[in-house]
């Protein structure tokens, strides 16, 4: 692997600091740069997360790299993209949109931001799923005249479907899903996040926009690239998102009308043997099995199967038969919403786009 | 209303406290029994109820009836339910099957338990829902030879969805129902109940046995009467159900597939004017409005709606189209499992029953 | 009960909501006015506290009343109180320093604030506590020129402990106090408060500042007043205060030197006879008794405990020996932080003021 | 280091899990044999841990070890120690009573049961900390007859309050010592444990018999070893233990009376330095330090330090004086009950036995 320079933007926030731990002691991707709003800016890093009270604000359960304590953190707007070979970001959605276009004039821009998600030249790409919508990079680059792009993760609830619906979208064909989540307080991030007054004994049962972005997102990631762009999968998706007690990863309830029959073992064994491709290139933040299946009647879980092979694979139980949809079947998914599907996940991305020579 | 003595069996676990607390002060039930296992048997009720550390376990809300926590617990196999008109039960399903009969003999039973919802010639009475099936309780009576009878409750999980499904069955007709719940930790009871251990910052995906119970049930009691017993209803039910960190209330996604195209307007309609027939004979149990309909896109909430009307009102909200389902709208209710879905929902059922002339 | 015109200052916080539903339907106090900041100000108050995506923040147990629901917002530094007869304000600190003296210069204020508590010539006054300091207020109108006065309420950490001291104090006298506190999220607020992410499956071993304000605030209102102010009370207070997963009520482990040896039944006594003088005089907000000594081991329990004597009464546990201490005892407190703890408290306090003639 | 076969007994339960996630892939102790109940004798042990509805009731987040999984579990009562070089045990105190005296005729009994706790020829053994009462190992086996021994772990919420008391005691000397205990669900086990419907928004201000133990055990434990036995530390401890919603790692608020003065700066220094005797030596199970001190005003916290050294390190944070105490010191200690306070607690123990020749 290529050794490249890489920066982090919006480092000093829990998405950015998702993604320090994410490259912590990366083989390939070495972290030169870390940028923030100008508040951090001039900062030593560790100085940069520490409130007036002295408390360090460090939220992942990796610790600081004490090389990186010790950066100081540059200035968002003012960072110079081109001492870097890579930029990943970790920034609110308005403020990507601005500085993300600047970065992406010379290099790869890896972004956990929404803002240029719907974008027709631009592809939503997650791990194992939609690599044939890569070359729509090449699209942006000519259309918009620029040596780098911006690469979007996905939502962290479309993750998870996404992943699971594409193994039975290949072998199957989908007619419609129906999916309701049980989603962690992480999701929301910090500031403000979600209020302990809110969410002891109780569950929120709306998340602001999040289930047009699932529909969407869903549809664009498992859609056909054409001349013209993305054309979306055709299957209608009508997810409600609700809030629970959970620290970390979303659990999803989905239910799915195949396109055609299929025994519960058919449908068992495409889920089983997804990503193998991807898989089998040993990518440094890549999980053995993209899609793990369990059989036990009460898993997955979220505090027992969410840190299995770092967060990064997503695993399946609960199996069976969907009385309602036709050729259906109902699972529950669980997704680690700071890892896969989030810092780490786009970490995965960049590592295969690397591999592929889109970066570097 | 007419002055009935009234039996709880089973009155030292939860269920039966729950029962207790919807008796207290009733104008018409006067509990003059209290009955329970051979281990309280013989003991003062405070006394049954105390730990041998000292701990007096009760564990509602509302106080403990003084008069009560005198009274001496009698043995629930040696009840002599003739010295009553009326008998609650809150017992296993197994111990159920066995005294319930017994009692049935002589006096009319309203029972919290499962052991005789899917028998022909019984009905699972929902207060507002399906008063229609209550001359079943004659066949009952002919073909068993009972003077009494028994009247189960419905699962506190299906209580919520048959109460909303009903105006829209009535109204536009249903083809198809998907539901997943997320379910309050006290649905589980006390022995052994929930652990700790497995809620805190979880969910768990699986209830035993609790989807074929909603699904079956609710088809039973949206179900047409016939010369023969209970038609169920046709349509479909699938249902997803998990535990989260909730107290009390049970949290549910719907979506529906009507019988015909409705707009959300005229969906709404039917929910708000549900039950009026029950809600305007002024039972002491009843709560204003059977369906609580709210606008305010982040609720209904566990915590914030679940003690309105006293736990007797079912709260609708988030109604939307579903863009997978044949005329489908989705929504999310709310129902109070320990009270409209367990004890108290029983009273006011038996309140109606009063009236109706089957009981006193 | 003389009829007095009330203003709410803050009203659209969480503070001011609980002075609110304090007063909703009070039978002396009437709400004429609120009063909250430039956001705020011209907006019916139900819409001034509904979000932009809908959602009515709204966050007590009882419902809006209806009548303020409709009230239009005045500007809180343009408030004129001469327009009422009496002030309750639920602000920041640093907004009540400049706001109360306005207000007082014409009316009496009642305050959550902090601002004033540590005055020399402004009394701390705890229903039934420290009755005796009223005169004080004379000291600071005339010193002030204020027709009107200020008086805070305590910390919402101080007021239990300060109650259930207070008859130990004047009984066998203090020699010293180790108090330990696991205190609810509601103590911190909503803007911004706790996060989930700090408090799920998690304790907070620190709230800053509360530590020296539980101690200084105690030995204030346990002191003596002379002609020149309060003299605090001589015993030292060591606090250690965390915040734990509890939505309302703070409990408090305390250990008491007392200033003689005493037995725990000698102890139990002035507990339970405390503040006889206050509740016998029915004031609307008063509860039946000051202290309530439960003898179940496992009591108080914050959700068991709390809504006692709507979150009026301290409940006091586990009165045992303190092996360390000389003359010690040990017991568990549980007080409501945003009742007795917050505006219901400042309520009873004043309806006692009105009885004694300072207002009104 | 010795290769030792070694037995689990008890290795069902909760605690006995720990005991195997603390042993797997340990270079010294090979688990040859798993025992528990005459309900899993004769079972493989991935059945005996199965329930009838299918799920693996595996608890530690370390994976199970699959050549153990299919050990076949061997009854308790029947199993023969000389088999075996080491015996662990995680069993009920009153079970404990029966079988360890049995194996210890023969082999060395490491055990996590009180049942021996406060014999008088039965040291309590925490790491680090007295070491020095050893040689009482050798008086008990010629008391008894027996080849082998049992020596028990503290109780886990004594173990970290011993551990950061020793450095105290031996450099300044205590006077007394006052306590409060915020402690994980995790501590009460499984079966039946905590019930969710206790913890959620709730504090359990009691649990049973613990605050004896830790007074007892602490004196214990920091006592001096005599010809007679041990003569417990002279300085009383006055604890009180509360249960709070937190999994994993008990918070203890502790107010100490020092031997003399000393400046906070001189308490840290002993807190930091000690234990390096024995972390010096590299055992398999030993942490870098035993104690860490923390800087951060809000730290410790369970969520965030528990797992800092697998467990093994107890956490020292808030360091303060204490205005209460003669020559008083505070501070927060966190400690994790399952790991040093559990089964891994007892291997590192067994670990420094092996090393003085009492083991192997």
């Amino acid at each position: 692997m290529p050794h490249l320079k890489t920066a982090v933007v919006g480092a000093t926030g829990i998405a950015g600091q998702q993604l320090l731990a994410a490259l912590a002691e990366h083989p390939g991707f070495e972290v030169t740069t870390l940028a923030a709003s100008t508040r951090s800016a001039g900062k030593k890093y560790l100085d940069a997360i520490r409130t007036s009270a002295g408390a360090v604000q460090w939220f992942c359960r990796e610790p600081l790299d004490q090389r990186l304590a010790e950066l100081v953190v540059v200035e968002a707007a003012e960072f110079d993209a081109r001492t870097v070979d890579i930029v990943f970001t970790a920034v609110e959605s308005d403020v990507a949109k601005e500085i993300e276009p600047k970065y992406a004039q010379h290099v790869p821009v890896m972004s956990t931001a929404s803002a240029f998600r719907m974008e027709p030249d631009v592809p939503i790409l997650v791990p194992g799923v939609n690599h044939d919508q890569m070359p729509l990079i090449r699209t942006m680059q000519r259309r918009r005249g620029w040596k780098g792009f911006v690469v979007p993760n996905s939502n962290c609830t479309t993750v998870g479907l996404a992943i699971t619906l594409a193994p039975l979208y290949r072998t199957f064909g989908i007619q419609s899903v129906v999916m309701t989540s049980l989603q962690a307080v992480s999701g929301a991030g910090r500031s403000p996040g979600v209020s302990a007054l809110d969410i002891v004994d109780n569950v929120i049962p709306h998340i602001a926009n999040e289930e047009g972005k699932v529909e969407r997102e869903t549809q664009k990631i498992l859609g056909r690239l054409t001349g013209e762009g993305i054309e979306p999968a055709a299957f209608p998706v009508s997810a409600t998102c609700t809030r629970v007690a959970v620290l970390e990863a979303h659990t999803e309830c989905v239910n799915v009308s195949l396109g055609r029959a299929a025994s519960l073992d058919e449908v068992k064994a495409p889920f089983e043997s997804f990503g193998r491709e991807l898989t089998s290139l040993g990518h440094p933040s890549s999980p053995q099995r993209l899609i793990t299946v369990t059989d036990d009647p009460f898993r997955p879980q979220p505090r027992l199967d969410r840190d299995n092979e770092d967060g990064m694979t997503t695993t399946v139980g609960r199996l069976r038969e969907c009385s309602v949809l036709e050729h259906g079947v109902k699972y529950v998914l669980l997704s680690h919403n700071t890892k896969m599907g989030a810092g780490k996940g786009c970490v995965l991305m960049a590592e295969e786009l690397v591999r592929q020579g889109y970066i570097g």
